[in-house]
């Protein structure tokens, strides 16, 4: 399934068509060659003096007890349908910078940026990305022995895509649903906070 | 100039010739259709609960006194260069969510994949995106009138490629100076922390 982004301006079919689904195909997974090349663009992703704050635990069901041990780690509404992503990922951002030990404000901003990256990379080679919020952070802690000073932040689900007929009928209204954003409008000011302009879009 | 990064795996050419450089072209402007679609791509990010937190505050040379006070509130290392970037912006989270007005705490990691998506976006278009840390948070609240709930997080210059010959000596070598990332080992486990496996790859 294809859900494009309902765009009101050009943008690059790799933004366009980038998507968050639910449904993953469990039999396809994702070769070492293709991780490789996922996490080569989460690597080349900018950071703050260059620290490079990201770590990604991962399971694949080619490793199973990696994969029931990430996956033990998303909350219960998200292992639903997260089960049949073939590679499971925790995105974790390491609070202070290695060089210096002081703490890093951009630690997550920079994990998101190199997550997105990756998703970038993920969307060329035709595989899907679904991040979540919902983890439990307890479990990351535990489970996946993070150690202090890095703090797990998201859930991310690679693989390719799966059917709706895989799919409960409440996360199959949820597929369908509608794909919204807020109008340009909304978060881009001139020259000052609410500032507004000719030139800023009103869609 | 170029100076693609020396990836050890397959990536997406957008991936690896993204660069951030210090050297942009003074008399070549963003236009208004170009910006609408470098801020859609930001638009069209994914993020927690679909709360779109980023705000982007933008001074363009063609709104000189909006160019003036952005670039005001970068610090002096980065207004050397940043100067001849003809759109600046600040990046900025909002804190908590609109639906229920609870924190956000994923707010600093979905700015950071929307600039990322901006970003894939600029570069597809040719321009290039120098994001920076080194901002003035004092400057960014009082001059840009960022109210309490809202962080300013980055500086973000955007143009086409300039040349050596614009930059200062000292900025000339940061210029030309080697691309580095960890290898993947250092930020890639199997399953936990620290954890290795035969997949994951040493460089």
């Amino acid at each position: 399934m294809d859900k494009p982004a309902p765009a009101s301006h050009d943008v690059h079919p790799l933004v366009s068509k980038r998507w968050s689904p639910l449904a993953f195909d469990p039999a396809r997974p994702v070769d070492d060659a293709t991780m490789a090349s996922l996490l080569e663009a989460a690597r080349w992703a900018p950071s703050s003096y260059n620290g490079q704050p990201w770590v990604y635990i991962v399971g694949r069901k080619q490793e199973a007890a990696s994969h029931a041990r990430v996956l033990g780690c998303l909350v219960e509404a998200n292992r639903r349908w997260a089960k049949d992503a073939p590679a499971l990922m925790i995105g974790v951002a390491r609070q202070s910078f290695a060089h210096n030990g002081k703490p890093n404000r951009h630690a997550a901003h920079d994990v998101g940026a190199a997550s997105a990256w990756l998703t970038v990379q993920a969307e060329s080679m035709g595989l899907r990305v679904h991040q979540m919020a919902g983890i439990d952070a307890e479990a990351c802690r535990e489970k996946l022995a993070i150690p202090e000073g890095y703090e797990a932040l998201t859930g991310i689900a690679v693989g390719y895509a799966g059917t709706m007929g895989q799919l409960p009928e409440d996360l199959r209204q949820r597929e369908r649903g509608e794909r919204m954003r807020k109008p340009q409008s909304e978060f881009v000011y001139d020259g000052v906070f609410g500032g507004a302009a000719g030139w800023v879009k009103k869609g």
